[in-house]
C-alpha cells in the first residue's frame, strides 16, 4: 500500500533491518519462525492463565514467563525502532501500535497493579502481526489470489449482507408479533438475534418458536438461510476461478487482431504478431528504423 | 420492468423529480443518502422501542422521534406525489404502497389509540425501499449479475426445493411412526418442522430423536442435508461464472466461420471478418455499393 | 431407461393414454395439474389428520375427504390400466406399485379396521409420483442437467461419504473412550450419532462433550466438518459447469484437425471442414460420387 | 510414493501376492471384497459390543466372533508376510503396522485380561486400510482428481484456518471479558470452544451469550462463519474445475506458435504442427535426416 520502511544508514542497522523486516536470508527466515513461536507461546500462556485451576497451580510460572515474553518483545521493539530510518512512522503504523500494545500492559502492571485483564485483549491483537510474516513467506501468491477474489466479490457480498439484514429484520418483527416473550422473543433486537442464529444455521436452541405459526415461519427462514449460502459461495467461487485464470492469462485484446487470451509474459500477439506492450515501442520497428532507414534520430 | 415514472410538466416539479427519483446530480445523491439515514434511524427507533426497559426509560423520546420521522416521510411522500406526472400510478406501485404504509400507522394512532403494534411491521416494510437506492447507485452492474444468475438458476432451485419437500415429508412421516409424542414428534407437521431443522443443519435441539432407530434415520437425514447443500451452491456458482463471462463475451456464433467468442462490442468476426450484427447491413457492403456500383438506389 | 408404455389399440384408449400418460395436449397438461393438486390436497389431509386437536375437531371431514381422494385415485388407476397395451407391466413398475399402494390402505380399512397408521407412509410414497409430472413438464432440460452432474459426481461423493465414515468412526471411538456415559457417550454407535450431528454442523446439543480434552477433539471435528463441505460442493459445482457447457458443445475432437469444441448441431469441422458425424457418410463425398464419378453404385 | 512391494521368488508366493496385493484378476478382486466385508463386520461387532444391553445379551457371541475375525486377520497377515520379498519393509509400513495392530490386542487379551478397551481404537485404525482397496478399484482416477485439487488448495486452506484461528481467538477473548462465567465463558479456551461451535454453525447451545452486548458480538461471529465458508468452497471448486480440465488438456504452450490447449495425447501442435515432446526428437526430422541427408550418423 504505502511506501515501505527503510533501514537507517550504517552497516549494523542495515543488517538488523534485513533480519527483522525482510525474509530473504536464512537468518531473517529464522528470525520470522522464532518470532511466530514466541508469539504463539505467549498467546498460549494467556489462554492457560485464564483457566482458574491452572492459574492457581502454575500462576507464578505464568507470571515469570509473561515477563520473559515481555522482555523479548521489548528488546525486539527496541531493535526495530533502532534500525529504521524513520522510527516514528513505524510506531504510528498498525504494526508499530500493535508492537507497543504488546509490551505496554505488562510494564503498566508495575505501576498499575490489577490491570492484568486488559492485557489479554492487547496481547491477542499482537497475534494479528503473524499475517505480516505470512505475507513475507511462501504464501504471497495464494494470499494475493484470495485477496483479489475477495476484492472483486466485495460489492456482491455487501449486497448479500444487505439482503440478509432485510430478511432478518422482517422475520424478526413478524416473530416478535407472533411469539410470546416467554419463548424468548422479548424484543425485536432479541428476535433479530434469534433470526440470525436460525438463518446462519447455527441454531443454538436458546430461543425457539413455540406456536405452530411461528414454526411455519421458522421453516421458511431456515430454508432461506440454507439456500442463500449459495450466493456468497457462488460469487466467491467464480472470482477465485477468474483470479486463477488471470494469474496466468491477460484479458487484454490484441490491438491488431482482437485475440484476447495471451499469457502474461507474451510480448507479441500469438495470432498476428502485433506488439502487445502499449507502454513501449516495438523493438522490431526500432530495429527496422535503425538499420533500414539511415539518418533516423536513433 | 414497466414504464418508468415521469415528472409533471413545469420546472420546479421536474427539478424535484430529479432530486427525489433520480440519482445523477450531487443533490439527488445527497437526498438518497439522507433518506437511507432517516429510514435506518427510524427502524432503529422501532427496534429500541420494543425493548421494555428502553421503552420505560426513553418512551417519550421515542414517541416524539417517531412523530418527527413520520412528518419527514409524509412531507417526502407529498413531494413525490406532487412532482409526478401520474401520481396515482406511483401510489398503486409497490414503492408507493410502502411509502403510504410508512406514514399511515402513526397518523392512524391519532384516531385509533392502541394500534401501535401493527406499525412495527409496516415500518419495516419501508426498509425494503433501500433496494431502490442501491439499484440507482454504483451497485447496478453487480446486482444485475446476481439477478441474472438467480433467474437462470430458478428452475433448478425450484426442483431442489421440490426434492427437499419430498425428502422432508417422507422422513417426517417415518419419524412420526417411530418416535413417541413425548420426544416432540406429536404430529406429522411437527415432524416436518423437526426434519427441516435437521436437514438445513440448524439443529435447535428442541426436538431430538430418542430411540436408536430414530437416531439412525436422523443420521441419514443429516448427511443428506449436509450433501445436497452442494446442489444450489453448484448451480448458482455455475450461473455466476456464466453471467460474469457473458457480461463481456457474446456466445453467438459467427455466421461466416462459426467462431463463437466475440466481445460484446465486436462488429466483425475476429477470424474471418464477417459482419456480426444481423439486424443491420454491413457498412462495408454499403460502401462497396455506393462507390463500386453506380446507379444503386443509395 | 426402459421401453416406454404404449396405449391399447382402439381410439378411446389411445385418447385416454394421451391424456393420462403424455402431456403434449392442453387436456393432458390440465390432467397433470389436476393430479398434482389432488395429490397435494390428499397429502395435506394426512398431515392435518395427524394433529390430535384437528383430528378431534374435523375427523369426520377428513374421513370423507380421504374416501373422496381414494375414489379419485382408484378411478384414475382403473383408467390407467384400461388404456395401456400391457397393464401388468405398468402395475409391476415403480409408479404402478405406488399407484396401487395409494388406494390399497383405505380399501383395506373396510376389511381391517385399525390399519389407519400404515396408510400414512403409503400415501406419502405417492407424493413421489409428482416427479413424473415434473419430468413431463418444462423442467426436462434442467432436470437432465442436474442428473447428469450428479451422475458424474457420484464416485467422488461416494469417496467423500467413505471418508466421512472413517472420520466419524475414529472420532466416535476416541470420544467414547474420553467422555463419560453421563455426558451421553453411552456406546460407540451413540458417539457416532454425536459425531455426525457435529460434523454436519447440525449441533442439536443433546450430547455435548464435558471434558476439556473432549472439547478440544470436538473443535477438530467441527473444523473438519466445516471445511470438507467444500468437497461435495466443489465437485458438484465443477460438474454442473461441465454439464452446462456440454449441453451446447461437444468435446469430441475433429478427426481431420483435432479441434474439439464444436456446437452439438455442427456437422462439419469449423476449422478444416471435415465431416464430423462418424456414423454416416459425408453428403459432399456422396454428391461428388454421384456426379463426378459416373458408374458408381449410387 | 515409495517403491511398490514385490513378491518373493517362487510360483506359490507370486500367485499369493497377486491375490492379496494386486486386484487385476477375478480371484484378487474377490479377495478384496471379502476383506472389506470381514473388516466391516469386525467393526460392526466392536460397535455393537459397546452397547451395554447388547453386550449383556450377546456378549459371548461377540467374544467368539471377535476371535474368529482375529484368526482370519492373523492368517491373512501371515500370508502377506510369507509372499513378500521384503516382509520387514511391509511390517514397518503404515499398512503393515495397522495389520499388526488389528490382531495384537486380541492376542494380548490372553496374556493381559482387561485390556479390551484399547482394542477398540486399534481395530478402528484398521478401517483405514479400506482406502487401499478403494485405491485399487475403479475409484483411481476420481480419487487422484480430488487429491490433486486438495494439494493445490492446501496453501489457501492453511491461510483460511490461520484466519479462523485469529478471528476465533479475538472473539473468544472479547466474549471472555464481556460474559460471566455463569454463562459458560469460564476461561479463554472455553470461549474459543464456544467461538468455534458458533463460527462453524454447529451451535450446540451448551454455551450461549447472556448479555445484549454478547449477543450483538455473537451475531457478528455467526455472520462471519456463515460467509467465510465460501472461501474453502470457492478455492476447492476452482481447483476441482482446473483438475478436471487438466486431466484431459495440457496447459503447456506450443514452442512454435504459442497455442496452449492440447490434449495430453497430442504429439504435434494442432495449429502449426510443431513437435510438442521436448524430451525426445521429432521423428519427422529423424526421418528427414535418415533419407534426405545421406551420411548422417543414423
Amino acid at each position: 500500500m504505502s511506501e515501505p520502511f527503510r533501514p537507517g544508514g550504517d552497516g549494523v542497522r542495515t543488517r538488523l533491518f534485513q533480519i527483522i523486516f525482510e525474509s530473504d536470508t536464512p537468518l531473517a527466515k529464522g528470525f520470522d519462525i522464532a518470532l511466530i513461536a514466541v508469539i504463539l507461546a505467549s498467546v498460549a500462556i494467556v489462554l492457560l492463565d485464564s483457566i482458574a485451576a491452572w492459574e492457581a497451580a502454575y500462576g507464578e510460572w505464568f507470571y515469570w514467563l509473561e515477563w520473559g515474553f515481555t522482555l523479548i518483545f521489548t528488546v525486539e521493539l527496541a531493535l526495530r525502532v533502532y534500525c529504521l530510518e524513520k522510527p516514528w512512522r513505524y510506531l504510528r503504523s498498525f504494526y508499530g501500535i500493535v508492537d507497543v500494545l504488546a509490551v505496554l500492559p505488562t510494564w503498566l502492571m508495575l505501576i498499575l497493579p490489577g490491570s492484568w485483564e486488559t492485557l489479554v485483549i492487547v496481547r491477542l491483537l499482537r497475534v494479528l502481526r503473524i499475517f505480516r510474516v505470512l505475507r513475507l513467506m511462501q504464501f504471497v501468491s495464494e494470499s494475493r489470489l484470495l485477496l483479489d477474489a475477495l476484492r472483486r466479490s466485495v460489492r456482491q457480498i455487501i449486497l448479500f449482507f444487505f439482503s440478509i439484514f432485510m430478511v432478518v429484520t422482517i422475520f424478526a418483527a413478524v416473530m416478535y408479533t407472533i411469539e410470546s416473550p416467554e419463548a424468548g422473543f422479548t424484543s425485536i433486537p432479541m428476535s433479530i438475534y434469534w433470526a440470525i442464529v436460525s438463518l446462519t444455521t447455527v441454531g443454538y436452541g436458546d430461543i425457539v418458536p413455540m406456536t405452530s405459526l411461528g414454526k411455519a415461519i421458522t421453516v421458511m427462514l431456515m430454508l432461506i438461510g440454507y439456500s442463500i449460502i449459495a450466493v456468497p459461495t457462488g460469487v466467491f467461487s467464480a472470482q477465485v476461478i477468474r483470479a486463477i485464470r488471470e494469474e496466468r492469462y491477460s484479458d487484454e485484446a490484441c490491438p491488431g487482431c482482437g485475440h484476447d487470451k495471451h499469457e502474461r509474459r507474451a510480448r507479441y500477439c500469438l495470432l498476428c504478431g502485433t506488439w502487445l506492450d502499449e507502454t513501449s515501442a516495438d523493438p522490431r520497428l526500432a530495429a527496422a528504423g535503425r538499420y533500414g532507414e539511415p539518418g533516423s534520430d536513433e
